[in-house]
């Protein structure tokens, strides 16, 4: 049996996860869901039925891990060594993995979904506005080539990954400091592996 | 000079950081920061001016996190080792920090915006429905006594505090697991000293 069981559909967050494990180079194996039938050992790991879930079997028992970038920082810590952060570099890191899956998801989400957010109300919110969340973001990787400075690390995965589906589905707006840093990432061996595989599954499912 | 400088306010996500400060047994000062008067040191820190951030004097340079969840994972790492997660609890300890960061914000965030969802869009959520996010948080808290099982961790700090105030500001429904976490949570010396401080500041403001 495979380390880990990544449970996924090629057309959601678990592209992430997958670019996650090719980075790490997990010995991992593939659960296809399809969102109207969703396999009993999915929901078994997380009664949610999310994807992407990844189920680490470790001796005799199995860890369930769940949300795309908790998904890198576990990988991180269990798989892949130089892709955690050195001491210097846990502040941005965690710092940029929350602002991410937080304010940044939010942000997209509601912009996506043409939600208003009254003034008097955005202090309730953690990104206050779509224009400051991101111009915050563009203003980090302006000034920098990765996350925590000049190193890849799995950060990267998961921020990298919004600015990238952020680029193709149009959530984020045009920003040299986004096409940089994305172009960047594109050309890492395990992105490619990983989206070669996504990609070719999508294929497959459209000619199906 | 503290080892850590807390820019907060009293009203705010502060409060998580300032339990997890006291938590660690951090050595901090406090910045306190008035909405309509955002000080330069802060905006130097973080220019999106949000609070809570924290600054990590550290030799000869600063480190600066943002995010409540973030400064809750850095103090961990770099200040309370008991409080960072074991290795057979780092799936859970990350995937319901990430949780409670993403999904469960953005569901409560949702609910009290009465921003609405239609069914066909629920995929492109981290959350799906307010029902069924609140309910696999519950169902986790029915089943172990702090988020990474027997043994209070970091996750506590911010998961905890997202159940205390959600019970308190009612932006989470009633919940015999949520009463049993938070009150479990409110005997902690840390949980105690650090809202006396908070307490005591909005007093203090009330009464000016």
């Amino acid at each position: 049996m495979a380390d880990y069981t990544l449970f996924t559909n090629p057309m959601s967050r678990g592209q992430i996860a997958r670019w996650a494990l090719h980075e790490a180079g997990a010995d991992y194996e593939t659960e296809l869901v399809d969102w109207a039938a969703k396999p009993k050992s999915l929901i078994d790991a997380n009664p949610m039925g999310k994807v992407p879930t990844l189920v680490h079997h470790h001796a005799d028992h199995i860890h369930v891990i769940t949300e795309a970038a908790a998904i890198c920082a576990y990988l991180a810590d269990t798989a892949g060594p130089d892709l955690a952060p050195r001491p210097e570099e846990r502040a941005a890191y965690y710092r940029w993995l929350f602002f991410a899956a937080g304010p940044l998801e939010q942000a997209i989400i509601a912009q996506s979904m043409g939600w208003e957010v009254a003034p008097e109300k955005q202090g309730m919110l953690g990104f206050g506005t779509f224009a400051l969340t991101v111009d915050t973001l563009a203003q980090l990787l302006a000034g920098r080539d990765y996350i925590c400075g000049d190193r890849f690390t799995m950060a990267d995965v998961y921020v990298g990954s919004q600015v990238d589906w952020g680029l193709a589905f149009k959530s984020l707006p045009e920003h040299d400091a986004f096409h940089a840093y994305a172009e960047r990432l594109r050309l890492r061996d395990a992105y490619k592996s990983a989206k070669a595989i996504d990609m070719d599954l999508i294929a497959r499912a459209q000619n199906a």
